[in-house]
């Protein structure tokens, strides 16, 4: 295994090497879920604390089976419910669950960046399951699993991200991902839906979706959120359907094999008709949710490794192995 | 064993057989679940996800202690506040779910006919938890689990169901399952709590309490359901104790061993005298909890069975067997 | 092991030896915590109920974790959205509860009195995770470990407890189990925030800081709880900080290796300056964090030792062991 971190807090720090160690463990893990007896003892006697500072019933769901498949114990803190109510600091709070001896520590937070400051205070691997509008890392993993295995690599792919990016913590993680990887990037959205600073990505912007799915391999079309549009510009949805809604008109102007993509959960006839959402031919929806399962668990995996590998190290600097 | 479904959406599908293995599989499970160490490995490398639409205390923690003694990875998804309130339909949930390959999926919904339209779509085993005013098989079997064990057989037994029933899905698995084993059943209670087409389910229908109550081996009372009472009649409590309420006066009317049962919570002082519910020389109700968990560990063990045969079976059909 | 309960309800009927015996057993755990593999088989087999009708994220978590790292199976219930909403009694909850044949309870209660109500009812091990403003057993039990840990001893030290007396079932458990063990309680407040049978405890009781933390080996603060506070005298807390908030001039009063506890969360600037919390040289506070995971698995791992035998004996007198 090259995967060498001590967190997944997000795609910005890992190398190419990196996320191709992550997606090939993946592999294992996508058959472990598929046969019938889905139990593996790789996080056997290890601590894992789900704290999610937002609801999320998919991520965490996710996250929860996967530990539980790798015999993890894992405890679910309802942190809208907790001590923060009580005026304790997110700090405060790290403290105290860092007191219990986690192994892995899985945060989603609404403040970008409030996963690495909490990283930097535990003794434990931490993993992003989302922070703010700055990184989802796993949901890019995912996503990238996704397309290696449809397309049978993850490089030299034509991939458009659609819609709501400025928004989108989703398409930043994505974007890093797939460029690390040296794939053509296309955002397709309208202006005030793109993030300020686009040039720094080294994409193309389009406005109009027909010109910019032009011969692509990968549609990957994303939520609207207007649950994080905050007095702006929020588009009508239907007058939003009708110029960026993924239907079989523009489609058409993709790759013939092109697949469809979406990280759930679905607005159908917002962002995506519900035909092409259900086509088994295009859409892999689906499978995305699959085989976050797996990259999830090869995260935890290969994080837990990196772990005890660094503990052992430390016992054996101490002079405290037996 | 001869129960050969695939799924437990309602007792209207089972047949005698059926629901006599599911019966004789339980006390198994009743012994377990008395014995030091109440754990097996029946569902080890399964995952049951226990997905609840409406609350449910009781019966959400008599699934999951089920799934949990038998040794699967258990998930509870609190379906409140999930992806559905950001506009995901039934079926994106349900595709999403069954793409993290669960085994057994326990669902409670607030319509009817939901549980059925969801187990449709997924590959695995789906067990109905309660829907709607439908029906709510799990509860109907640890009754006739209870009434077995307390009288020695289920057949040929005058059973008066008295109270709500119009609101009741409760009542409607009972009255199925007691009427395939050949008892006797009659009905108890206000016209307007009765429902519309009685004739259809071939039982006797009493107004007077006293006249319905005379000569039954089981008095099965039903919690008054304001909760689902919209709009219409909604009685007093006092006038409905009064009348339909089951103290020592009405319960001498059957016979000298009668038993008492209520599937709880009960509302002490509305539809049952608090201390015929405490004694323990009438009243199984702690029995029927106690059954509850054994007969959810045999519908869940009896399913996993005839998946992991499905299973077995399509990939020997495929030639993909090792 | 020395210690003989078959319930942990209060420190009240805890005697020395009980107390020492709960210690020493920690002391395993505090190693098998910081261990590489955290986890035990004392309980497996063994079902562990967590019933929370106050919420409490930390105190839950450690319940959870500790039991989870003994192998138990282990339920929470969220009983602000039970049953007990409609309309069932904490007697009918419990006994619901009991038939389901838990062999632990964790329970906390806003209602004095109500968990030695409710372990009255029960087959199993009750444990008390604080009941109203009675006692809150397995915090005292940690700050003990945690004093003994860091002074070498539990007897004849002299120890403060600052702040809001009044409306703790912490700062209760702890005069007790402190008394039991000989040391020299102080307890420094307003007059408004202390009980009113003092006199009771064997205490002395001081209204200034500096007068009261003078020479002492051990300060714990309390939380100011104002959600406790119904109607009277609410401080402001500014005033409050200035006259009662532990800061380094006040600390200086105390012995110079004096250690400083909080049983969080803290209102950092309220009852404590937040540089004092976090000075390591200090603070034990996450350590007492640490040693409640410790404790609370030492608790339910001598209650089910004491479980198990109480069965294997009542089997033997009724003749039924094989």
């Amino acid at each position: 295994m090259s995967f060498t971190q001590s967190h997944l807090l997000g795609i910005e720090p890992l190398s190419p090497a990196d996320i191709t160690a992550l997606l090939d463990l993946s592999e294992a893990y996508v058959d472990l879920n598929r046969s019938e007896e889905k139990h593996s003892q790789a996080l056997t006697g290890l601590t894992q604390i789900n704290m999610f500072f937002e609801n999320s019933t998919r991520t965490q769901a996710s996250f929860e089976l996967a530990g539980k498949r790798l015999g993890a114990d894992v405890m679910n803190m309802s942190m809208q419910a907790s001590s923060i109510k009580k005026g304790e600091t997110l700090i405060d709070t790290a403290l105290t669950l860092n007191a219990m001896h986690p192994d892995l520590l899985v945060v989603r937070h609404p403040h970008s960046g409030a996963v690495d400051l909490l990283a930097q205070k535990v003794n434990c691997a931490v993993l992003n399951a989302g922070d703010g509008r700055h990184e989802h890392p796993t949901q890019a993993l995912l996503d990238a699993l996704t397309i290696r295995r449809a397309k049978g690599r993850l490089h030299r792919l034509n991939i458009a991200i659609c819609g709501d990016i400025a928004h989108s913590r989703v398409a930043r993680s994505n974007i890093m991902l797939l460029g690390k990887m040296e794939n053509r990037i296309r955002l397709i959205g309208p202006p005030t839906l793109m993030p300020s600073q686009i040039s720094e990505f080294g994409v193309e912007v389009y406005e109009d979706m027909k010109e910019g799915l032009e011969g692509v391999d990968v549609v990957m079309m994303l939520r609207l959120q207007k649950e994080r549009m905050d007095g702006g510009f929020i588009p009508s949805e239907r007058e939003y359907y009708h110029r960026y809604g993924l239907d079989a008109e523009k489609l058409a102007y993709a790759k013939e094999d092109a697949i469809v993509m979406h990280p759930g959960p679905m607005n159908r006839g917002v962002e995506i008709d519900g035909t092409i959402a259900d086509d088994i031919n295009r859409s892999v929806i689906q499978e995305q949710v699959e085989m976050g399962v797996a990259v999830r668990m090869a995260a935890m995996d290969a994080l837990a490794r990196n772990l005890r590998a660094r503990r052992f190290n430390s016992r054996a600097a101490m002079g405290t192995l037996v």
